[in-house]
Formats: C-alpha cells, sequence, structure tokens
C-alpha cells in the first residue's frame, strides 16, 4: 500500500482539554481538508442547483456522492469510463462517496411507511418497524437485493460490490457496506444487523484493499476506506461497533483509514452517543458524521463529541423549500411579512446571495417558482453551514475560551435562551 | 424632458451599403449597448435559471422583462417601492420591458387553442383563431379585460395603465400597448387590431410623456418609449404602421424613442416585412424585434434587414429541455449517443458550460432530473445567442465582406448547405 500516493493521513492540530473536540487536517490525493469541516452533499454527481463555480465560491472543501444512486444513474462502468468521479463531474477537489448501506434502509424497512428515513427523528408507528412485502431491499447474511426505485431492476448488492462500484467511481474516501436499522428498532434487531454489518466491513476491507493493490500495479492514486460504526440508541452496542471496527486489522496489516459514524438521532443524543463512540475509536484517524448537520446544534455537538467532518443533504433541501438559516434562527423565506423587506437574509452573511439580493426579491423568486430562487436559497443556506464549521475551527483553533464562548453567543442567538440550553450542558463554569 | 438625464439615444456606428444593416450604441441611464445586440428575456425578473453573475459573465448587455408578468407577481407597487426593478433585482445595466400586449393575444385569441402563440408559426387550425369564451382577455377600443392566470382577478388594462405600470416598474425602455393578432387572423381582423394598436400608441405615448414630466421633477431619470409596429404579414399594413408610429409627434413635439417589431413569423418571413418597416421607420432610431431569436438565422436575418436588438425566451426555454445549440447545428442532449461523450458541448464555445463541463456529464444531470443540467445548458443556449449576435456586430464593423463571409459560414455549417440557401438569397456575387 505505500508504493504510491497514499490515500490518507489525519495530523490533530489542537485539542480541547476534557472534551473530544479537535481541528486537524486532513490530506487526500485531491488536497487538504482543514477540520472540522462540513463536506457538501452531492447525491448523484451535483450539488443540487449549484454550479461547480459556485460550490467552490462557497468555501466547501470537499463533497459526498452516494454511490447507489451513482450505480443506477449514469452507472459506475460509466464514472471508470469517465475517469472517475472528480473527471466526470470537473470537481478537483477532495470527495467522498458513502456506501449504499443507507439506501438499505431506505428503500427497505423505512419505503413508504412513513418512518422517518432521513431526518433520525422517530416519525411514524414502531409496528411498522419491520419488514414488508413491498419494500425495494431485502437483506441476508450476503448481500442485500434492492428493486431499483427507478426501473425495477434487480441488484444484488454486496460488501464486495459496493467496495467494487466506489473504486470505480473512485473518489478518495469510500465507506464500508452497512445494514442501518430503524429508529423505532428493538434491541434484537439492532443486535442483528450490528452484526452483519461488521461482518460486512471485515469483507469490505478486504475487497478494497485488493482493489488499491490493483491500483498500485497501475500506477494510480490509492483510496481510502472508512469502517462505519453502528449500534443505534444502545451504549453497549455503540462500545461494541467502536471496538471492533478501531481495532479490525487483516492479517497483512490493513486497517481502516477512519471512520462513518451512522444511526445518530436528534442533536439531544449526540453527546451520550457520540462520547460512547469517539472515546472508543482510535484518536489519531479521522471521524465522520454521516447525514448529520440539518441543525447548527449538529455541528457544534458534532465538534464537541469528537467529530471532524459533516455532510447532510437538509440544508439544500431545506433551501430549495424556502426555509432558510439566518443567525437569528430559521426563516420561511415565502412569508408575506417579507414581501416588501429590502435587506439582505441575513446582514452578517457572506455569501453571494446576502451580498446580491434581497429577502423581497427572493421571496418574489419562490412565489412566481423560479428556479433562480432555489439556486440562491441553497447558496446560502449551504453557506451558511459551510461558515459555522470554519468559525467553529478557527475558534478552536484560537483558544478554549473562544470555542465556548462561540457555541454559547451562537446556540442562544439562532435557539433562544431557554432551547439553547439543551445544547449547552457540557459548557464550562462561566455558563449559566 | 430635457432637465435630467436623457432617455435614449442611438449613435449609428457603420452601415453596409445595399442593405438595411447597421451598428451602433444605444446609450441610456443605466448604460450602453452596443448594436446588434441580443436583449436576455427576463420574463419575471429573473434570467430563468441564472444568477446576475452568471447573466453578466454570458456577456448580456441588457436583459427584458414582461409588464404583465410582474404586474401579477410580485406587483408594480412593490416594484415602484423597491425603487424600480434595476435596485430589485440589482441589476445595474440597461433594462427593457414589454408592454402586455402579448398576452392580450397569448391570453386571448390563443388561450388552449393549440395556438402556437410564442414561435410565430402557424401552428393550429385557423378556424380557432377567433374569440372563444374561455379566452382569458376581451378588448374593446379602449383596453383590454385580463382575467388573472394566477388567480382569476379581473384587470381592466389600457395603454395608459401599461405605461403606469412601466413606469412603476422602472426599465430604461418601455414597449407601446398594442393588440396582436394571429398568424392565422384574416386582413379584417388585422386591420382592427392595427387601428387598436395605433390609437393606443398615441395614447402611450401622451401618458408616457406626463410620467417622464413627474419624474424631471422629482429629478429622476427619463425613460424611453418604443412604439410597436404591427400588421402582420401583410405589405400595406406594415408600411402604414411603420409610417404611422415613426411619424407620430404630439403637439408638444415628443416622438417615439425607437421602435419595437411585433408579429414577426418565421425566418424566411423577416427579409419581406422588415424590408417594408425598416426603410420607413426613421433611420436615427433604434429597432428592437419582439421575441425573435429562436434560432440563428433570425438573428442574421434581423441584423440584415435593420433591426438592431431582439429578444426570445426560446434559447433558455430550449436549454432547459435539452435541446442545445451548437455550431454544427441543435442538438438534444439527452440522446443515448452523448452517454459516453467526454467532449463539450461545442469546442469552439467560451461559456462557462463548454469550459467545465463534457455531454456525458451535462446528459446525465437532464437524465437525473438535476437542476444544474438545465443552469448548464441555459448558460450555454444564451451565451451562444449572444456571442452569436457579438460576432455578427464585429465583422459588421470590419467590413462588408466580413459580414457576409461570416453570415454564409455560419449558416450553411449550422444549417447545411441546402437548408442555408433559403437565408442567403441576398448574399452577394461571391455566393452561389
Amino acid at each position: 500500500m505505500t508504493q504510491n500516493k497514499q490515500a490518507l493521513t489525519f495530523d490533530i492540530k489542537r485539542k480541547i482539554p476534557n472534551t473530544l473536540a479537535r481541528s486537524g487536517t486532513i490530506s487526500t490525493p485531491h488536497g487538504d481538508i482543514q477540520t472540522p469541516a462540513y463536506i457538501g452533499a452531492a447525491t448523484a454527481a451535483t450539488m443540487k442547483t449549484l454550479t461547480n463555480a459556485e460550490i467552490d465560491a462557497l468555501g466547501a472543501q470537499s463533497i459526498l456522492s452516494n454511490t447507489y444512486h451513482l450505480m443506477l444513474r449514469p452507472g459506475a462502468d460509466l464514472m471508470e469510463k469517465a475517469g472517475g468521479i472528480h473527471k466526470f463531474m470537473n470537481y478537483n477537489k477532495p470527495m467522498y462517496t458513502d456506501s449504499g448501506g443507507f439506501q438499505v434502509y431506505s428503500l427497505g424497512m423505512a419505503y413508504k411507511k412513513g418512518l422517518d428515513a432521513t431526518s433520525h427523528t422517530t416519525k411514524g408507528s414502531s409496528e411498522n418497524a419491520v419488514m414488508s412485502a413491498d419494500q425495494l431491499t431485502k437483506v441476508d447474511k450476503e448481500g442485500v437485493w434492492f428493486k431499483s426505485h427507478l426501473n425495477g431492476d434487480k441488484i444484488f448488492m454486496t460488501p464486495e460490490y459496493s467496495m467494487e462500484l466506489q473504486h470505480q467511481i473512485a473518489a478518495d474516501v469510500h465507506m464500508a457496506f452497512d445494514e442501518l436499522t430503524s429508529p423505532l428498532s428493538g434491541r434484537e434487531q439492532i443486535k442483528s444487523a450490528l452484526d452483519t454489518t461488521h461482518a460486512w466491513a471485515e469483507r469490505s476491507l478486504r475487497r478494497h484493499v485488493a482493489l488499491n493493490a490493483v491500483h498500485a500495479e497501475k500506477g494510480e492514486n490509492q483510496q481510502a476506506l472508512f469502517g462505519v460504526v453502528q449500534g443505534a440508541r444502545e451504549e453497549d452496542f455503540r462500545y461494541e461497533s467502536a471496538g471492533f471496527l478501531g481495532g479490525l486489522t487483516l492479517e497483512t496489516g490493513e486497517q481502516f483509514d477512519g471512520f462513518g459514524i451512522g444511526g445518530t438521532f436528534q442533536p439531544e443524543e449526540l453527546p451520550d452517543v457520540l462520547t460512547w463512540i469517539n472515546e472508543t475509536l482510535p484518536e489519531g484517524k479521522p471521524r465522520h458524521l454521516l447525514g448529520m448537520g440539518a441543525q447548527p446544534a449538529d455541528l457544534f455537538l458534532g465538534v464537541e463529541f469528537g467529530c471532524d467532518t459533516f455532510d447532510c443533504v437538509a440544508p439544500t433541501r431545506q433551501g430549495r423549500n424556502g426555509a432558510i438559516f439566518t443567525y437569528d434562527g430559521r426563516i420561511n423565506i415565502t412569508n408575506k411579512r417579507f414581501e416588501d423587506d429590502f435587506t439582505p437574509i441575513d446582514s452578517e452573511c457572506d455569501c453571494y446571495t446576502c451580498l446580491t439580493h434581497t429577502k423581497a426579491y427572493i421571496r418574489h423568486l419562490f412565489k412566481a417558482n423560479e428556479v433562480t430562487g432555489m439556486v440562491l436559497a441553497s447558496i446560502h443556506n449551504e453557506r451558511f453551514v459551510v461558515k459555522t464549521v470554519e468559525d467553529i475551527r478557527q475558534k478552536l483553533n484560537e483558544s478554549d475560551a473562544a470555542f465556548w464562548a462561540y457555541k454559547r453567543d451562537f446556540l442562544v442567538r439562532y435557539y433562544g435562551q431557554e432551547r439553547a440550553k439543551d445544547f449547552l450542558y457540557t459548557s464550562p463554569a462561566d455558563w449559566q
């Protein structure tokens, strides 16, 4: 694994004592990511509604695409023929792909059940959190049968196949193939999925190492693989999962390059769950909190409890629906009160949208169903989360006090004093 | 009208002998337009899918919005409260508005009839080209009743009201309120609508002058007004209309600042119709060909026969549907043959899309219903027409021979030798 360009290194720069928070640098063949960092969600090899120039301008250091979606469209063979995802979309910074594991859940147990597959709440009835006839996936120990949500084609996804697809897509960082559970699942279901996840993690790593050996022979870049920690809200399972994946070593010495953390839920749950995981994982490897960042509390708690990177589709999705972040809380731009508001969405924001346009104009675009409104809202929301994590990083590098003060000021202003208290219980003594 | 910033001046730079073609400069309070020029269509105060930065980057010198659409949403009062359309959308170059007259037709006689209201063909049956019960407009000599296509509200639009709305919106160049006819209308209908259009032109000018006097008192910019020539395919009516509007002078001396040309159809018809009009209109004032530019022949013939500016929704609309201009003709990007085509849409194009992305990537975005695909296609199509008119202008300024050679080479390459001949009959002797 050392003949050519290394897959990934991680250097820790600064830590905050008595917490799991740290800053650092992830290095990949396509450049560095200063952490903590927000990774933009680019499901189908595009950050929805934005051009590459706009992605760069909003300060994104890296983006994450979805293996399942790219496998169906345009297909992993085409991605390989293009020379990999970087060349396919002409994006030259570090890229991540997920494994397809999330879709095992969202198209499986959660499919058309009213279970909330994306925001990690417990919406829906626990009686529905079981397998059913019309779901689009079927899991066995070997792998997962998918029925394409596009054309009904049957696909058998295994850990090995997920790795082959991800190596064809050729992002810098891959995720091991895992089995998620529902927020409503019982311990027995969770344990069974966890055992499957661990067996698949080892198979993923083994296939990944073999594929990297092929890259080495061809003089191509090495690619990195993260194991994905599962175990839902169960303390013992999270310890077990982090311990297993953190220690997993092939006979030839290879280990995971970092870790994804899956199946996390509400921001209030992050401190406990992330403590169990991140005090167990090896300290020197990066940790990516999968699908979290729908609201600012996720980011502050994620950093405080030891995560280095984040991704979430929510900021652009909410933006497309007119739900827009401001430092004083989230607003809906279509609200009548913004009709003649000729001020920016947020006067402190440095994004193109806020430097160029008023709420009245953006509201008009939404009311008139103009795509430009979705573009401008996506630019703003994405810049808002990228900038928030940038600011967290800067404060973290400055001093412990700067980090705590920034966290307090931001969350109190965003959520109000009462609600913010839910996220501030770990703050220092000067907090009341 | 001379106390403050003049509404509009037009200086002719160069003419091609034995044609009506000329280049020049239109000056407005928001800057100059080098003509011939393509004016981007920005119906609802946005060029669909694009940001202002993208509009600037594609080289647009000016954009045109639609009074009827803005009147309904966000409303002319709000536009005035914002300080006019330039401030509302933060666009600082010259702007045009149409009068609402086109919607008299498209929501009236043409409404839900299968008549082609936008591409000026004769699609549909002439038996349908009559008033009907469910159309959304009703014309009388005083004005037009509109039933809002959004909420059914009834609006009575008169020439005076159109001018009041346009002055509230406050673009640099307005159009007089007119009555269009269908491509299928008979001479009697056309003559009746023409008489109405001329009566309304005078009422428009009168109200416009009064509103400019109010601007003068307030120290605000003067705004310009173009009379709109109608008369369909009828030679005598076109002479009559151009003569009437070109000579129209109020007792106090005011005239139109320029002219719009409405109700033109296929490119093959442009030479005759434009000759009738443009050899009649006063030479020293700019002429805007309304709604033409769906294909390159429109632009070449429009310039050759005396038009200075053009606007058309077709390039962005076609782009959003995946129909994309190249110098070798129009392609549909969703075609299977582009699946693994890793070359730009057009290797000679200098737009962001062509400098950044391949056909395979753009096709993928369209197949995956990603908005970014529509953005990239709109950037390209709009740049293609803007650039084509830029190149026509450059050649026209260079020499007669350069203009003719450019026209011939472009059209033969785009349409093929046979079809191009339809557009080349006025070329010089060296053309065969």
